[in-house]
């Protein structure tokens, strides 16, 4: 099951990433403790609304957009979830064991 | 400052009513307390990420279709906030005071 706090973690390391900030200065600026940050980032730990409002703050990145962001990676893999349903559902025809062996003669 | 978990509560609530059901049944359908699905409808309680993707089950609506909703909501706040900022920052020329006065005569 995909989780929103993994999405959301990989969302914001990416933003951070893509800036080339470190942990410990976009926790200083969020004013959250740098493990903290980190937990949110590798989807350990659930956001307090009130957090991500201040980490995006500091990212310099509307919710909207992070938002946005997340709700792609769900659709991305809801449907591959469906594809995959799909696939399973399609009888697997195993065809007849041929007869025809290697020979070395 | 807009919150997440009150415009996914919201988002949450609208759905449920769209569909004409009530707290009871989504509550039994996603195996939460009917306290808890009222409180995180309301907003006043962070939804766990389990809990969130269980009741989204429950209401039959993709996770990403519930997100992208909630980051169309931000953003429109996030608008309107802009809107509110830069009309704030245009200096208001006030009109000197009109020396006519109405007269009864």
């Amino acid at each position: 099951m995909v989780l929103l706090r993994r999405v959301l973690g990989d969302e914001l390391r990416n933003q951070r990433l893509r800036q080339g900030r470190t942990l410990r200065e976009v926790s200083a600026a969020a004013r959250v403790s740098l493990g903290y940050l980190s937990e949110v980032e590798r989807g350990q730990k659930e956001a307090s609304s009130e957090l991500l409002a201040s980490i995006c703050s500091a990212l310099e990145v509307p919710m909207s957009v992070v938002l946005r962001s997340v709700s792609d990676e769900f659709a991305l893999s809801e449907l591959s979830e469906s594809v995959a349903s799909e696939v399973a559902a399609v009888p697997v025809e195993v065809p007849p064991r041929s007869t025809v062996v290697a020979s070395a003669a």
